[in-house]
């Protein structure tokens, strides 16, 4: 369970400082203990403002993890956006990440996309050099499949811990392409298969963006299946004592793979709506995931 | 090569238990032992019905190999259709199976359907545990493929057996996975490509469901493929000196994988027609299966 | 990198025979020294011709490295194209090939399509046998994925060590289904994931066919996305001081997997134009070579 996103923090001043220290609060509050950044949210103004907040807030740190991504070089005028994972790019990257956390030690480094290119002993090269300069705790990638994983893993030393993906109860291909299996239908989904079984297997832990689902179920509904589900999200939210949001967090956390969700907001308010995904387990029986599930599936299992 | 499918016996009364000695008969007459059940055919009644054929028939349980499957929960009034692995329900299901089939023991045990919030290292758990006990010999999967297999495989003691897929002359996808490798059309089939192989490798039985084509090449075909592919299958038949549906499952029997069709009818003459994909070598020559497989396709190879 | 390809020799005469001599001088001209054949070009004739062009230049098979390909089989009247790996066949094809090429001995045997009738153990034996002969130095495969290149390896003594696929910045699929990974987009691309990786890390050399995009971006352009990338690769090509063909062929060679192309053509200017793929190192820096293959691909990455 962590908190990320992109940091509503354009300009970065005095405001948007206090306005991070805010979300921060409303996170520990909340038992949201896990900041999820990336270098290009806002571009660095995201983390250069949470730095700001570590200065101001002695003691903070060590009472967090925080995690980085690196590995997207945003558009930038004429110049179109790519993907760079070269070896001397993610040392450089994880320096300027660092100076603006004002931090040592970033505690987990997450490779946002795959770069065709990188040289996968070129990227552990570089890793496990941060990894032993003592500036990166852990790595991780994001929005990569079992093979991706795979092949980087042969070359390093230390265990990939996670894999983030956009999972929610509205993006669900990482999970109907375990069900379409030996189906004409599976040909709709174009999920690498298998992802969700490595991680499972290995140990990675899936994390999970987008995983309130763009507000699909829970104000921003359109279709009559998002309709019905939001219904249902809302009345097991009664029934348990606790919010919408929750339901949803806790619809991915039931998950066997234990898939911990990243918030992507910086609301207060709509941080402490999650609070209950940090601070209880989740609360849902096998029959009303089920029923969430096929509900906003809106067809019955094959 | 075994008898499965839904058992017609709608009401349960003597008259269905002759009509199921009828087709055991059938099916022994034509070399068939296996047969091929799950706990949802005809919400139980199938496996009833079966036990009382084995009741009246003494030595009879010796004879043959009996295979059912749990992991499906049958839509009930509003409850919808749902999976359920958990590791209590199986056990609670092999139970209830045993006490209908009024036998000491499962020859195999087959997992109907992936359920996404199955905990592998549970499921495992009930498993080990009902073979300690003796109630079931082996265990396999259904529609399931080389990710969810050998993710399961990694927490059991004993090796998986089978995986029941819906294979046949017109459910092809498991086939053409493997020859549209490198072409734009493989888009279109959403096979988990690789569970021939993974299965091929590692001794896991591929067993063929719908393995019939719903009768698409024996007296139901559609489309100007299906005719002329029955005409192909008639001639084949007439040739080799046997029926259209003997024809159907040699061609599945003659793949590498020694695929064994499941024959889901409880029609003695539906059965005797299958005999001789029991009692004789699938008698097909490269060619002949070739043709009947770009027959079916109605486009030329890649 | 090597010459391959149909060999344009309709009817094998002396003139075939100088036209080949034209085409195998201006490949070692240009540092080209694999040439790739496969059984049914030309119905046998390229192997025929490429046979007499060995014969009338002692010294010249120590200098190359000659593949080959056997399994499938053409379509024939009224018999229709089929592939065929039985052991005994590519037995028999690899000796007619040895004839026709008039040498003792094949550098690089390749499958051409995977046979699904073909059991691997089978296949192995015959490939350990030509090997243990001393016909066959080393085993490859032509359009297959990972799963099924395992599956042949498990029963071989020998690594293989090529797999030809269709590569090309314009046939992308082996691309772009590594950054569609969580994307819904990823439905559209039916390549099997993982293929790339698994032959980085088993050493298995890619190997590129219609490498040269089939001149859609070298005059042969019809969409906008190839108009506007046939400028920048005769741009790049001119900076450079190279053709747009080697920009072409660098722009799979500056792949990690070290992608190596196969040119199909006999035309000796064709040849030359890819001199420097075979000459010099891939000359494109990760924005050029990021920005081929935005514009060809017409939308921005995930």
């Amino acid at each position: 369970m962590g908190l990320g996103g992109s940091w509503d923090t354009t300009p970065y001043g005095t405001a948007d400082i206090e306005q991070a220290e805010e979300a921060v609060a409303a996170a520990l509050d909340s038992g949201i203990t896990v900041f999820d950044h990336a270098d290009i949210y806002r571009h660095g103004k995201a983390e250069a403002v949470f730095g700001e907040v570590l200065a101001r807030a002695p003691g903070l740190r060590e009472r967090i993890v925080v995690q980085t991504k690196c590995g997207i070089r945003l558009a930038d005028g004429d110049r179109p956006g790519m993907y760079d994972l070269r070896g001397d790019t993610i040392v450089r990257r994880v320096e300027e990440s660092l100076a603006r956390l004002r931090t040592d030690v970033i505690d987990v480094l997450l490779l946002h996309r795959p770069d065709p290119l990188a040289d996968p002993e070129d990227v552990a090269r570089a890793l496990m050099s941060l990894h032993r300069q003592g500036l990166v705790r852990a790595f991780g990638v994001s929005n990569m499949s079992a093979a991706q994983i795979a092949l980087l893993q042969a070359h390093l030393d230390v265990p990939l811990v996670a894999d983030q993906l956009e999972m929610s109860l509205r993006s669900r291909d990482w999970l109907e392409s375990g069900v379409l299996v030996n189906t004409p239908q599976a040909a709709s989904v174009g999920f690498p298969h298998g992802t969700v079984e490595h991680c499972l297997a290995h140990g990675i832990r899936l994390q999970a963006w987008g995983a309130l689902a763009q507000g699909r179920f829970t104000g921003r509904q359109e279709t009559a299946a998002e309709h019905a589900t939001a219904r249902r999200v809302a009345a097991l939210a009664e029934a348990k004592g606790t919010t919408p949001e929750t339901i949803l967090l806790w619809w991915l956390q039931r998950h066997p793979a234990r898939i911990a969700p990243v918030v992507g907001s910086a609301r207060p308010d709509r941080i402490r709506a999650c609070a209950d995904a940090a601070r209880r387990e989740p609360d849902l029986t096998h029959e009303e995931w089920y029923g969430l599930w096929l509900s906003a599936r809106g067809t019955a299992l094959p």
